[in-house]
């Protein structure tokens, strides 16, 4: 029943030579450097100049130390291929990149599950540089071509709107559901953005006033914290990253009815298995999403451009983490300087 | 969007008059009495001489303190009905009973889950006295009628029987999915018996070689808990009663797969949502399940009775909940004498 995986595909090195720009993270702390190695891509992966990239909630967790990354941070990000080896044709265009490189031969990915394989290599979180940075590396099969009618500002939330459209993998969001999405912040403001599309009764619970005019802006009812009450929705979407949004989803979650659990916590969360179970509830878990749908809804569904907060260059990198942390923030860009 | 729900039938009560024999369930300690008071059927319920009862895992919790309940305990019975003022044609038919008596007239009964109702009571676990006396009341359509043919000793196992079978309410096993229940007692055993006829590929984790005997008989594989190891079940089952057997159910679920919670716990279960949310676990929670298949299944493609190991008068009660809290114990069933 177990298997052996192959080894993985080794991620990028960070040979001496070419020295590049980019974020270095290192017992919590965001440096900017300038002498970074540019790192060669190995056997089957292609070098991406990046255009943009995001901070995203993940970076900031680890800057507070609840993983360990030592690294250049970062997996949100549009780029241009300049080298591709074994696909020519992938240089010049603009793309987007799944962040999960895998080994492509163990149970796990022929089970259809790159995303989950035992070995993979995770884009600025696991073994391999991220996209805060002039340059990263991504294996030719993540890379996702960006139509030229796409400004970068939108490609670059793909990532983030792919991990919203991930919910509906797992569960049937139904037009007559009722539905909670606890948490505004970018992630949560992205997962209202696709419900909402389907049509379904949709209410997001968000702390700050400025969250809410945006969602209110994007046609989408919202909701003070302490205004949720008892209620019976069927499935509460929880983004908040904090436990006391999870104690809310729990609060407001129907018999039978489903948490989508989007956040983690850095402390362990208590659950009270009587409550659970007695009403049946079922918690998914639910992380990485589909590029491809999300490339589509950002043709001309879901504008994410409202959520840009600053836009920044990598040389400011320190101050965008600082902006990006703040309560209330949203989308904060870098863009390597030309 | 909240409901307020009618006042619901009110539960019998226990007049002065006709006195029963029973069980009494005080600040966890159980006690047989000959002086209980009959029960009065309400409007539009039955009134049922019990026949067999069994003691469950809930009952057991109770008298451990886990949550509060004075009454007569018990919710697993066949009887006879003696008294249905508005269903004379149940009279002296033999039948088992759902346990949760709804309002039937509440947005949670409307959809269709009155056993969600939030004005419920519960047959010997919540504001309803309990099957483990010489007569019970019950809603008239909560009764499903046993046929001749099956013995007393089987049908008593369909309240059981229907709480596995709930499982396959709410997820779908496939024939080629690799399924393992964690516990072996009665609930697990259930589980078993009912996953194998499934095709699938079905392991039970079983600390007693008791239990381990029981299930080999049934052509089913066990592991004891300290064999399990890493590994890549589709579904786990958690069925143990204990949080240990969560911590295994995690270990043995495979990325993106699902665990059933049929355990409840006394104190709060901890959860590391970095593990489950990065490997998108799910979690099930499942309680009570449907009598009409229960009862199909056991006419002739489910035999609970090798699970009896003990079989005792009402009167000894007390020393039948002793032998139910034993490590490793199966049913014990009580009967009240003729």
């Amino acid at each position: 029943m177990l298997t052996l995986t192959p080894a993985p595909t080794p991620p990028p090195e960070m040979v001496s030579g070419d020295t590049m720009e980019g974020l270095w993270l290192e017992e919590g702390r965001v440096s900017f450097c300038t002498d970074l190695p540019r790192p060669v891509p190995p056997a089957g992966e292609a070098l991406v100049r990046v255009r943009l990239a995001g901070i995203c909630g993940t970076d900031l967790a680890m800057t507070r130390g609840y993983f360990a990354y030592e690294g250049i941070p970062g997996h949100e990000f549009v780029g241009e291929v300049v080298q591709a080896p074994q696909d020519p044709a992938l240089v010049g265009t603009r793309v987007v990149g799944t962040i999960n490189a895998a080994c492509g031969s163990c149970d796990t990915c022929a089970g259809g599950m790159p995303g989950h394989c035992p070995s993979r290599t995770v884009l600025g979180i696991q073994g391999r540089p991220g996209a805060l940075a002039r340059y990263l590396c991504l294996p030719a099969g993540n890379l996702h071509r960006v139509s030229d009618s796409m400004p970068d500002e939108v490609a670059v939330f793909c990532e983030l709107l792919a991990a919203a459209l991930q919910v509906q993998q797992q569960v049937t969001i139904r037009p007559t559901d009722r539905v909670l999405v606890v948490g505004a912040g970018n992630l949560g403001q992205l997962l209202a953005r696709t419900l909402a599309l389907t049509g379904c009764d949709l209410t997001v619970v968000a702390r700050h006033a400025s969250q809410r005019d945006l969602l209110l802006q994007a046609g989408i009812a919202t909701l003070e914290p302490d205004r949720v009450g008892l209620c019976n929705f069927d499935f509460v979407l929880e983004a908040s990253g904090s436990p006391s949004g999870f104690e809310l989803a729990l609060q407001a979650v129907r018999p039978r009815g489903t948490i989508v659990l989007k956040s983690t916590y850095p402390e362990p969360l208590s659950l009270q298995t009587g409550r659970i179970v007695v009403d049946e509830i079922s918690i998914v878990c639910s992380r990485c999403g589909p590029f491809v749908p999300a490339l589509r809804l950002l043709q001309d569904r879901v504008d994410p451009t409202p959520l840009i907060q600053d836009r920044l260059p990598l040389s400011e990198g320190e101050r965008a983490f600082e902006l990006a942390g703040r309560p209330g923030a949203l989308k904060v860009l870098l863009a390597p300087t030309a």
